[in-house]
């Protein structure tokens, strides 16, 4: 449930030859919010704005919209704010306009009722069937194009698994439907490189980051399912749950381990935390 | 330019909560109009109806649509109708609802001017850096995820190119920007598979159809650019133009063959055709 939406700064509806519509040209970022402040703006805003370059996209004005932002936050408890950010309206065709005018959608909403033990005991995930396109173009960014994601979470049936893991066409790991993943192995952290497909997540850099400011090695690299079966541990990260330990990956059962309670510890994620 | 948008029905503006804003969850169709009707409405409904059934979206009422289709359809000249299918609004998040709405957005827009000589002389192809993504379960639906094709036409400088050629990620020939390919060997016809990505155009079903109704031998292959190259003759269709031949491909220089002529007439296509 939403209780506000926000085109280009106004409550209202969107232009039917807006771009993102058409074609998904644009770009998302889904935030946490708690206590008047959002979690990891800098990264957020970080993210929209190179993935701006690399579509050619005008980046937001970044100051107008650290304000629009926080002026929305709610002040007390926690909440979901998505931003959209597309290439705006737009003639037929697949050409952009030479001057883009942009449309941003704010958009606020509750926060999710995660169960406690999605962060105590950890999360069922299933292999979906559905394979990732491989195409370094677009990869790594959070874009609009996300028929892929659509139909891998229809696959899932909320009764067997919360989430389900994708492998890119070549049969590598990318991550899941709604979040990154990582593995522990030896002690040390992996997750997969993301430069043929997958989104490269907020929360997914703040664990790498978090890492390696607490000697923890940690590696991007080609992973493969068989490895990733074999992990110690293995944990999803989202910019709005943080992290969940896995506690089944298909057939292997698994239980949230030293490193992944670390790391949550580190980055405040816990039950209510 | 447009005159005229109907959203489900009424001029208007789209809900900001539309899931083919959110994630490109939906399909369109970009249709001829000539004198008040609509050329292979039956081919446009079709694709549309049997990616409603891939992608799990309720599909159109038929008559319905092409009742209101018809009735906004200008009674005399040329135009271009496009029609926008949703999966309606959703919550955030992947999952679609339950009971999804789908949403129509119907745009009327004027005929382009394509020159005569694009007709006449043929058009000039420039192969694109982009390669597109392949995945076969979303390949040949005419979807919402067109990013692929947004940054491959800005690789395009008009003055040097109409098209730009597209191939997958193993290196084959998919298609152009806007439009399906056909190359003439032999005499006969070949075009792209089309099983791991690209559109599978309505004018291509067109000219498959007349292809078969005329005894002219038409493949359905995996087509190498080299293969591409070595063609005797090479046109591009597409439900607006039709049929145009090509003229030029990167360096090789073609010229209108007498198959790519032949089509043109038996399907209507020609300068002002």
């Amino acid at each position: 449930m939403t209780a506000l939406w926000l085109v280009n700064g106004r409550p209202g509806a969107v232009d039917p030859a807006d771009r993102g519509l058409a074609y998904g040209d644009g770009l998302f970022e889904t935030m946490a919010a708690e206590d008047g402040r959002i979690r990891f703006l800098d990264h957020h805003l970080d993210r929209l704005c190179s993935s701006c370059e690399r579509l050619g996209i005008p980046p937001p004005d970044r100051e107008m919209l650290e304000a629009e932002i926080e002026a929305h936050c709610p002040p007390a408890g926690r909440a979901v704010l998505k931003l959209v950010w597309t290439r705006g309206p737009g003639e037929r065709g697949y050409r952009p306009p030479a001057r883009p005018n942009p449309t941003r959608i704010l958009s606020i909403w509750s926060w999710p009722a995660y169960p406690d033990s999605h962060y105590t005991r950890g999360v069922r995930v299933k292999t979906c069937a559905l394979r990732l396109g491989e195409n370094p173009a677009l990869a790594g960014m959070k874009h609009l194009n996300r028929l892929e994601q659509v139909l891998a979470r229809m696959e899932l049936d909320e009764r067997d698994a919360e989430e389900g893991l994708l492998l890119d066409t070549g049969g590598r790991v990318v991550g899941c439907t709604s979040s990154n993943v990582f593995a522990v192995r030896g002690g040390g952290l992996v997750t997969p490189a993301l430069d043929r497909c997958g989104v490269r997540g907020v929360m997914r850099r703040a664990v790498l980051e978090c890492a390696a400011a607490h000697g923890l090695a940690a590696e991007e690299v080609d992973l493969s399912p068989e490895a990733l079966r074999e992990a110690d541990e293995m944990f999803l990260t989202n910019a709005v749950f943080g992290i969940w330990p896995v506690r089944r990956l298909d057939e292997r059962e698994l239980a949230p381990g030293p490193v992944t309670r670390r790391l949550m510890e580190l980055l405040g994620y816990g039950p209510r935390g």
